[in-house]
């Protein structure tokens, strides 16, 4: 067993979610705080100095904390009923790296950094990667703190109970100045490396990809006494705007259209609901291909609405536009690890937040049938550990030479 | 404002949903509790003696409980957000009427009861009038110890912890025997009173109507990442059905067809469902259209959740042929309130289960806007006023003599 798939084993029961299988670890939850206090121990046990930033990412340094850092982690949250690796492999992959290149008797020319970003999935407030977006200050904090839970928490009273001060949300350009680059190890989510047979690779770009929450407004009634001529049933235009997802995502190559997450209020068997809503998650290659499919299925969506007597209302929840990773440091990495391969991906991740900003790669991890964000999703344990030895590789090079 | 509205009022914040609006009192829950001890109190200042059988029905009793006794009441649970009428104003009315005929001086030759059944709405475990079916012996004990809440509790739990013992939930024929007939008070959900410009009404018939749970499999997996070909999403043929349901009820006289609880497994944005659970309900004029409607719905859905790869598994939760009241109780009844109109209904009722086992009736009081199962649900204070009035006269004429 590596250290990766060890230290995995040390969280093995956090979280875990008993209805829907896998995990369920949300941004500032109870199995969030359990993870953090981990995280810092195992941190604090490799005598790596650790510290939560304004927005509740937390940072371990090896090294005084300073310009031209070279930082890898990723997050310890999951989707609802999500899988084991998603996140925490890249984080217990950094601590293993840290590990490897300690044994060897490695010592860092320039700062290096461990990071735990925050609510990466957006499983709990509904935007992705919110912890690296309000560092890097592509999301607008005031917007942010209203952001509320299905229970109705706002992200402030969330952030607010584990201590931190919901008045310092936002941008960090402290923090941001000290990343000299950054270096996410994550999970495939796709069967890329097993078609190559490659048991590690590097990322090349990451669709243009949004969120989008459509409230479809009818009227509530009854099930049984309310003739279908009386009705004005918003769950038939959401059940349309399902379908025209996929039919409109068909049209366009490369794009993916997905409903997830559909809730009709109140959710009575014999209730016709007053509103549904439906969160659209989109992606395309391009910028404008993502926009104009949105477009569409909004589109058909308004004129079953109307034609059911209904209305409907869309809130863009999040939108990243295409990311492409670095080229020169992929170039390099893929060097270091003596050709690895690049991937595209659908996924969103914080190091696609990052890369708009300072130098930024990614390594995936062979993921033997593609599945993720759900309990089946996998790597084994010898290409964890070509991972963490991919990443030593990787920081020891970076952070060989002095800034 | 009349003695119902007084009495309606008195339990105005109990289970109020700040979510959803309207009120969520579900069988067993904190808010049921609250209503339950509520009514115990008015039943006792008035000088009922309360109990509470086997399933967890409450009774208020108007002299010895004993055969041939003349029983009112409805139910205090609602569905999810729901309105204030449904069920409580048929209690409120019941003691109002009792109120009305001690005012007069009458004293029962019979004994009255006033009956509280527990989840009629089946809006915690699924299975509507779950009390009054299991008094009447008329759904499976076994199955019905067994039935989850969404939190996982079982209903042996539920009622266990209400201090009932689960062991002894089933077929009460000592309770059944006393009742010498049944008449339930209740909102009407329609507009039929106001096109008939009369505040209160009889019950003609209920349709036949039933609760069917489809879960959709698929496999869960990445809503980025996953290229729409190597999809199985439950989501696509959930969404069918919705309006599958649509077009076939539309194709049978009379009949409905309603999806208004749609879950998503595990219901994150990101994410393709594993499985997709939907509630149908499906209600016409004759048990032969009812299933065969069901049956057209239910082919469609295996037929399109073939087209992804997905299958279907459907459970019946529960079903009531086409109830239609005791003519010549109804015809007695409409002669005391002076030529009152009888409605059919859609909607189920307690009174439809004991109407196969004993004399019953309904009183419907008007409902300017139609609308029921949700907040706006309304009846105007003088026509609850008219309802506890044509109750008194009902209970008085029905009471009068002896057995």
């Amino acid at each position: 067993m590596s250290g990766a798939t060890t230290l995995l084993g040390a969280i093995a029961d956090v979280g875990a979610d008993r209805v829907r299988g896998g995990y369920s670890r949300h941004g500032f939850d109870h199995a969030d705080a359990e993870l953090r206090e981990w995280f810092s121990s195992e941190a604090a046990a490799r005598g790596l100095d650790v510290h939560t930033d304004r927005n509740g990412n937390l940072w371990a340094w090896w090294g005084t904390p300073g310009p031209g850092a070279v930082v890898t982690g990723s997050h310890l949250d999951s989707v609802p009923g999500g899988g084991a690796f998603d996140g925490p492999l890249g984080v217990v992959s950094a601590l293993a790296a840290v590990d490897t290149l300690r044994a060897t008797g490695f010592r860092p020319a320039r700062p290096v950094a461990v990071v735990v970003f925050a609510e990466e999935e957006g499983g709990r407030f509904g935007v992705p990667c919110l912890g690296s977006r309000l560092l890097a200050g592509t999301f607008d904090v005031d917007r942010a703190r209203r952001l509320r839970d299905p229970d109705g928490v706002t992200l402030a009273e969330a952030v607010r109970a584990t201590g931190l001060d919901p008045a310092h949300l936002g941008p960090d350009p402290e923090a941001l100045s000290r990343i000299g680059c950054f270096v996410e190890l994550h999970v495939e989510q796709g069967r890329g490396l097993v078609n190559l047979d490659a048991p590690v690779g590097l990322a090349d770009s990451i669709l243009a990809h949004g969120r989008w929450r459509l409230t479809f407004h009818g009227e509530g009634n009854h099930a049984g006494a309310t003739p279908l001529t009386d009705r004005r049933d918003p769950m038939l235009p959401a059940a349309s705007l399902v379908l025209a997802a996929r039919r409109v995502a068909g049209s366009v190559p490369g794009a993916r259209a997905t409903v997830g997450r559909l809730v009709p209020n109140p959710g009575g068997t014999n209730v016709i609901p007053s509103t549904v809503d439906v969160w659209l998650d989109a992606r395309a290659p391009g910028d404008g291909d993502t926009r104009h499919a949105v477009d569409e299925i909004v589109a058909t969506a308004r004129e079953t609405a109307e034609r059911e007597g209904c209305t409907v209302t869309v809130h863009e929840e999040s939108y990243t536009g295409t990311v492409t990773f670095d080229s020169r440091l992929r170039d390099e990495l893929a060097g270091v690890l003596g050709g690895a391969p690049a991937l595209p991906t659908g996924a969103g991740h914080d190091a696609g937040v990052l890369a708009d900003r300072v130098p930024t790669a990614m390594l995936f991890v062979r993921n033997p049938t593609g599945v993720s964000h759900a309990p089946a999703e996998h790597a084994d344990a010898d290409d964890c550990e070509a991972g963490v030895a991919a990443l030593a590789r990787v920081l020891a090079h970076l952070a060989g030479t002095p800034c």
